[in-house]
């Protein structure tokens, strides 16, 4: 059971609301008060598939995955939440189930609040639904690419794309820490033992460099040329 | 090209404005004001990938096809929208690029406004980024079970599921006009000759019917289980 927690990181929270909504400290302010802070531990539940929602969830601290499964139990990673990311019900007017699991892949730190009450934030203040519209745009957009990207490139092209996404996040093409190999391979939908084979290959090749902490793409050109 | 046509419609496009956004007469005015009606006929590009974007595209009439195109020539169908649907760009902060093609599927009319303009009258009034937001939620939605279908269920699934998802839209199980099988076909991100095997093997075993302009689904509990 996630444990409540109020009182966590109320400065952080309301820097984080006033950044992620766009919006003055007043509003911010109005945010966390209607909404309440709670922990979730490193692997725990924070929404099961199937559950009727009410709740909306804006992560302050951590990540979280939504994930899904299929018969034959693969694992599908729909999207990764990040701080500032907002999911959960988000406003719709009928009452929704949710769509997918939410596990905490760190220990993790939510705003949580009624999605009634979100709505009613967001039709007084214009801010928050155009910060919402705004994440959700990005959102889809990831979504779509990933789409494109499991219909149109191969298991071993996937992963290299995803190496120049997340190298290219960071400025020195430095990815810190160096990726681990299974959550790799559940970003791009592959197996570890496939996700692994391609770092290898990259490696002998002289495309990336690993050391203790970091996986540097050392030749970004090359990878691009080798998203396919 | 697409022509220019600021006439056509006027009535149609303000009630359904007025209903897309949630808002009233006023604003729709606003709304409509600041835009231009463009016609486009059936099969027209009105996207095209890699453009560079700060217009957004509210459809009032017809059909389109958000698609993208893999290396070996797969056409993948990233979203269908339809009247009330918006695209293109919506109010993000930095000039984005078009992800993909939007081909119209019918002949179409779109409200075509500058993406800025569309998030000024969203501070304006709330009402708009609450009415965007929920649009986009839907869009996520449905684009993460496609997404999951396509990972999740074999072709033949995806038939069964896309047959049972649009007979469900209708209140009677009866999808009118009877599906045209290459755009079931690409729904579901298979062959037209799957797609022609699958409905009629549901034909021959009586879980469907089709007569001159319906296919109806006579045991909708059957094509259920046949979801996998």
């Amino acid at each position: 059971m996630p444990a409540s927690n109020p009182s966590a990181l109320p400065a952080e929270a309301r820097m984080l609301v006033t950044r992620v909504l766009a919006c003055s400290a007043e509003v911010a302010e109005q945010v966390l008060r209607r909404g309440r802070l709670r922990r979730f531990p490193n692997r725990a539940t924070i929404l099961r598939q199937g559950d009727w929602l009410s709740l909306a969830f804006l992560l302050v601290l951590g990540r979280a995955h939504a994930l899904l499964y299929s018969a034959d139990g693969q694992v599908i990673l729909l999207h990764e939440y990040r701080a500032g990311d907002l999911f959960g019900a988000l406003g719709e007017l009928e009452p929704v189930r949710q769509e997918c699991d939410v596990l905490a892949v760190e220990e993790a730190r939510a705003l949580v609040l009624e999605a009634a009450e979100l709505a009613l934030l967001a039709q007084q203040h214009s801010c928050i639904g155009l910060a919402l519209s705004r994440m959700l745009i990005r959102r889809l957009r990831q979504t779509t690419e990933r789409m494109y990207e499991r219909a149109a490139l191969s298991a071993v092209g996937r992963v290299h794309a995803e190496l120049l996404r997340q190298a290219r996040e960071a400025a020195d093409l430095t990815i810190r820490p160096a990726p681990i190999l299974s959550e790799l391979a559940l970003r791009v939908a592959t197996t570890r033992e496939t996700a692994s084979r391609a770092v290898n290959a990259l490696e002998r090749r002289g495309i990336i460099r690993r050391d203790a902490d970091a996986l540097i793409v050392v030749a970004p050109r090359r990878l691009e040329e080798m998203v396919f």
